[in-house]
């Protein structure tokens, strides 16, 4: 039962159309006056991970569950005190997402989570970062024994799960339930009392857990602690789920035990450089890496420009460790907002310039190294480097944060089809020939990993991450998608 | 799970108020080149079955299932373009709604029928006019079993119920879930290229069959086959399912058999004065229960003036019987609407001159009798009194279209609860004193049943409708009101 | 410089469209705790004098001059409490409109009154009913001398005319600037402590005093004195301007005296039924029309009906007098509104049942008298005569409750040009055929000032009312229309 | 005549607070296709100048003259089809607001320009940036003429002079109007054909030329040429003004010769970095402030951090020169926007964190360089120095890029009265200790004079720059704030 709500959705953006997405954001908090208000600003902090449709369930003794959704972002449809009047009380879940796993086409406010569930001991609501890739043979098994799928999102399954789930706790059906799910998952959850967190044995997501007076708080990143200046306490382990009460934090680990292999693009493009994981900030990670590339991809030039805004802390690196100076070449329009509808066709070609304008005075006659973090589709670079070259500069070099893209994720984040990744049917020569740069170098894997504080780099034996985007190493095998017909790597590859 | 759109609600009517509410009509229509449309149309035909929200369905070869659900009028919600888009196909199903058996408060955008399930064979919607009085123990053991209810609807039992039965066919499925099912029910329901329409066994709701073309519509009353042009074939009759595809028209019988006992007080307000019930225009009915109600209460006036505008064919009956002038003695603001928000406390309390204005030049010094449809809680009865005598009448005589509403209804009616009915605590002397007027007088049970066409009056062993807001004769058990507590009525009443 | 707002307009209603259309309603306060509040309930009493938009103005000591302007209706606009919230104060005017005597297309706000200026004694809001006959000459000449126009409206020529004016107090500079004007125009003002009422010397257009406690109030009609329980004290006269204080009312004279020629179209159709003219009830009035169309234009049938819902009083008249029993042939949905928008264009020509309804087995194989209150273009009568036939009536007689309108009006009413006008080119007879009915007839001139209280008729020599649209005499000379080339009546018509 | 819009007015950013306002962009096209499209990118292009409210008019041969006003961001309100289509033409202006000099309060939709004036040859529009020092003696004596102002705007006396002008042609007209006019303006204009630009004698605002294809525009700023890709000509001459029609540029010089004197701030602040003024892109010149103020007022510390946006450039320049490393050390949150409201009065305390937040991990024990462009009241200094210091750093020395702001702009600019500027009342060592760091120091006046190109400062018997905002010593005579109670610089200051 899809639906047409193209209007309502956010447009594609000329720039980061081009990017892998993060598609979604979880944030959860107990034991605080007014709940709702708390999760509005954690999901603005984390709006980054999701700007197509943001929701939040409270539940408040005496009024019980209620629920708010919306299209739209967090500071335009949850700040109002009307809306947060609908949603009291003392606990509460949230929850950002870019795009469903399900529907192909459009969301439906139906699809916005958190998801819902009356059971017989109680009600729950969980919220879900990640995705699951069993989801469509559990579907298929769910509805052949009478449940009825009110979303077309693969979390939902966790939920019906529950219901069938003979366990006498909420937490114990979860437990249940979440053990029959694969993939990726980090989810937050709430009872009329507990919050719940969980992320999956590999830990592909992340979750920190932080401490807000006498409450509780869980987050995706711990940007979303700072903004309501939560202190962080520690991250969420794979393979843990934690069930926080007024008393305090349980901690199980329900799962097989299994070696981490956390999200690696997560460093390179998904958390907000704020956000410290794995005990260092994001900011000189990604800096690292700028230095890390300058180090493997020298070229002798003038300026190292950003390609705004998330190129910014690698370009900082790369004009440290090269000594060339750094320069804004590239200018943001900060009130582009991500509701600019171009007005005619004949406008809509001059698109980029809506976002983008190029420091012409600055650019001309210069010998530039552009820093990007991702090359996915080479699309935004083509435009870029048009730009550049439009403004008069002398040679362009494109310097890439991240080693080429070449396999698509399953595991909660939203990229094209293999066909359409510009590293998946190209050599690096040959994609720096189709943009028409002077030249075009990634960081290495290796050096990647050397970035992020593998001094060793990669172990290819035991890797420490998921890099199957670089790799097409799969921790975990995508059920669903072999079923609709996807070629994993072969040994050739 | 209850939220809060009181804001959204349309504020309480200074008059309707004080009526018994059609909690819903219901719309289906098969084999045209746009069903939202028609469905739409239809809708607005039956708005006075429910203006608290309304909702479509519709099926496309393409575009598979779509649907569209509002708070608010058919007029202000589905008749642009971009919304009637969003629900394309030649097959569709619709609802009005005024208030839900579930939720005590206010209703969610998701107890707007119609309801929705995909099932192993493909998906179904139902909409459904009537309650369902054995909902509480069917959600209670649905849970339990791993339903996850989406809505606080009686109606969602029923699709529960199909998901979990073993049948082949969505129509085998909704035969077996409406076996389990007591209470009244008219509904219409749809498959990717079936129309289906049943009325539980006793036919207590209304609900017809039209043609339109080659296609096929199913209606609540016939006013709704009006507005679209489709031509009047039968109603379906009591215990009647109705299979409809471009082949034409299945009839089954799946229920026992049992007598008819359709709801009389369609007959005196629900039912729109234009449609046909019996075989005869409501009008017609109203205008013989005006006559009728002459015959009974005579009294010496000079006027003869409807309470607007349910009053009004009564009236015109009470004044043909009786040769005593019809007159408009108050008016009605035709720009009332439902929005109206009183502006501010000290104004509130002229709340009804809102709404409505006296005549006065006509209505001084002149002995009035007003004609009503029912009095339920008598609120309304004692402010029009005291606008009249306000004006100038020397007298005030009320003649009520319908015998003293003393029972709460339980299949598909918002009555308020039995002490708050004028009827189950006071005589007529008593209510006429406190009402304050001349005279009172309310159209006898017998009287009542001659207008609607028994000649011989109501067969007490046999009555052929119900009437249970009158007799507090119940045809069928009204089981979850039971477990709440409330008591039939004894040998003794 | 026009707009094109057309989408946020009225749709044209399918019967309505042909009437004529009063053009503004007018109102104000003083000396009460909220005058907007007051003055929001007296527009909600004259909505039917113009549903196209609304407008306050209000003035307090503390926060000055306010105004809030809306399209639509005044429950929609002017009745929650943020919005009344920014228009405070004791003193306050108010006005609804139709549509413009300036832009022939769309309104925009404007063009919606109350108008206002600062002068350098203070400001002043001027709310206008009626139009002005010289605005054109007047507008050239005002530009021409430097004053810069805000409006395409008539009205606005009158605040530029103060603007200019040497007077030393607002009413002596009002005074000025009206006795500059020609035409029809009933004038509610305010400052910043006084309400000011004014009608033109022939008093075309009604005004009314009342007072509300120690406050007093300006209406258009009686009914909005009604609404907030004011009482009735006065018409103020024709060439009356009243200038009203805390003190109280002060009553002068500033032009040159006339004999009155009230609009006798306002008892025929512009008023509500439940105001005051003359002494008397529009109602009952309406009635006397109809008592006298049928001794005028007898004929044998079987039922009277009321074209819904202006034709109603006269046919109650009618059947009371010929003795044929009255019916409600045709059923108005209750639920249509002003804003219902058709939804597809096949659907649209089924335009006419979204609001009316024939009572099929009341009207089949009935001789039906149809009772209207005029005939503009026609449009109308031909489709209800259409509905009527198809419902299977076996003859169907017209009875017009006002002469033939073979006129346009001038003087505040929307009215076609004349060639559109169906009684300016065909005789009784001639329309009788075009429209297809058994017969047409109309009311007589004299018939008509019977009915309003005139024993012996109209008097040719002195006629008591303005009743140009009928006969062609204009009271006042429409000089912009002249200057147009509008052709006034010859000798010979 | 106010109106209570704070609704729907942009709230106070926690930090953009703190700065001075810049209060206007215009934009002027002619010869183009669809005017509204180039205007609207325009307009967005300028937003920077203000986003309160924003106005397009246009000028169709067919339609005539057309307006849009909308509060809000121009991406919000005039990019959809159906808004540009109701202004149609080949020719536009628009106008971007921040606040305005007339009413304190909030701004009303009529306040927002372009204003248009219908004269007896034709309207004519106009859009202003800059503000008029004698406004209120001009409107005193406009309205004692009878002169009636609709909005509360300085610049409509532009439109009442030129429609009180005995001047025969449009151009004419205005340079009649603004010879009357004193202070500082850049106005662009359109008649039915032509399109007209104006600076006044000392060039205070900017205004620049620009061709699009066969067709001319006309910009506050050329980063609104780049964005629709338009060829920069030449900036306007102080003094000068240009009517444009499609047969080229006209140039005249109308008023009495004066020595340039622009807005110095302008390249402080005020316009775009990616904008070229005086020959040179502004990001350059900010660099160079930077390394000018590295120069005079170095540091030892281990980070450069900008104040994020506009402290940038300034930053790096800073870093250039001591060669300290630049660092992100502070972190804007993307979708801030300009429309959160804080949820309750507890989160609102923590209001900073909705927009910034600190690189924690990288600031801890280092001792930190802050770029900031300038200190207004100090309030945001303080709010970023507790967080930089709750981050853990050692010490926070401020560093500012531009002079101490100590008095205030009456030529267009929004700044709080004079005691409400930080540096008015306290010397830099006292600012320092107020702020509570351990080092704050200001660019000189020579040293951004030299930053700017001159490069023996500045020259204080004849300025090259308007600089009374750090100076006091004003080039226009502030009439309307000396009759309000002004006090100039005295000799002692």
């Amino acid at each position: 039962m899809s639906n047409v709500l193209k209007r309502q959705m956010p447009p594609a953006h000329p720039f980061d159309d081009d990017k892998l997405k993060e598609e979604c954001g979880v944030f959860g908090v107990v034991g605080v006056a007014n709940a709702a208000s708390v999760v509005a600003l954690g999901l603005h902090a984390l709006q980054h991970r999701g700007q197509e449709a943001g929701g939040i369930v409270t539940h408040d003794p005496e009024q019980g569950f209620n629920s708010a959704r919306r299209f739209g972002l967090v500071r335009d449809n949850f700040t109002d005190e009307d809306t947060l009047a609908t949603v009291p009380g003392p606990i509460g879940i949230g929850h950002v997402r870019y795009s469903t796993a399900g529907s192909k086409g459009a969301t439906q406010i139906r699809d916005v989570q958190p998801f819902f569930g009356e059971f017989s001991m109680g009600g729950a609501a969980i919220a879900h970062n990640g995705n699951i890739t069993n989801a469509m043979a559990l579907r298929r098994e769910l509805i052949e024994r009478g449940s009825i799928f009110q979303s077309s999102s693969d979390s939902e399954c966790i939920i019906h799960l529950m219901a069938r789930s003979m366990g006498r706790s909420i937490p114990d059906r979860m437990e249940e339930a979440l053990r029959k799910v694969e993939g990726a998952f980090s989810v937050v959850a709430m009872t009329r009392t507990k919050l719940i967190g969980c992320r999956d044995p590999l830990g592909v997501r992340p979750l920190v857990l932080g401490q807000l007076g006498d409450g509780w708080v869980l987050a995706s990143e711990t940007c979303a602690l700072d903004i309501i200046n939560a202190k962080f306490i520690r991250e969420i382990e794979p393979g843990e789920m934690v069930v926080i009460t007024e008393k305090g934090v349980e901690s199980n680990h329900p799962f097989r035990p299994a070696k981490s292999r956390f999200c690696i693009f997560e460093h390179v493009y998904f958390s907000r450089p704020d956000s410290i994981l794995g005990g260092r900030s994001v900011y000189e990670t990604r800096e690292n890496i700028g230095r890390e590339l300058a180090k493997e991809n020298p070229v002798d030039a003038d300026l190292v420009c950003p390609v705004p805004d998330s190129g910014t802390p690698a370009a900082i690196g790369y004009s440290l460790q090269s000594g060339i100076p750094y320069a804004m070449g590239i200018i943001r329009n900060q009130y582009m907002g991500r509701t600019f509808i171009e007005p005619t066709e004949s406008i809509r070609n001059m698109g980029v310039r809506l976002k983008l304008n190029v420091n012409r005075a600055l650019i001309e006659g210069k010998r530039v190294i552009l820093v990007d973090d991702s090359v996915v589709r080479g699309t935004t670079s083509r435009k870029i480097k048009d730009m550049i070259l439009d403004a008069g500069a002398a040679e362009v070099h494109f310097r890439i944060a991240s080693p080429p893209t070449a396999w698509p994720c399953f595991y909660g984040v939203d990229t094209p089809q293999r066909e359409k990744l510009l590293a998946a049917t190209m050599s690096e020569d040959e994609m720096r020939d189709h943009l028409g740069v002077d030249s075009l170098k990634f960081i290495s894997l290796n050096g990647l990993y050397r970035a992020v504080g593998e001094a060793k780099g990669r172990d290819a034996s035991a890797p420490k991450y998921c890099d199957a985007c670089f790799s097409g190493e799969y921790p975990v095998k995508p059920a669903d998608m072999l079923e609709q017909g996807f070629e994993m790597k072969t040994a050739a590859e």
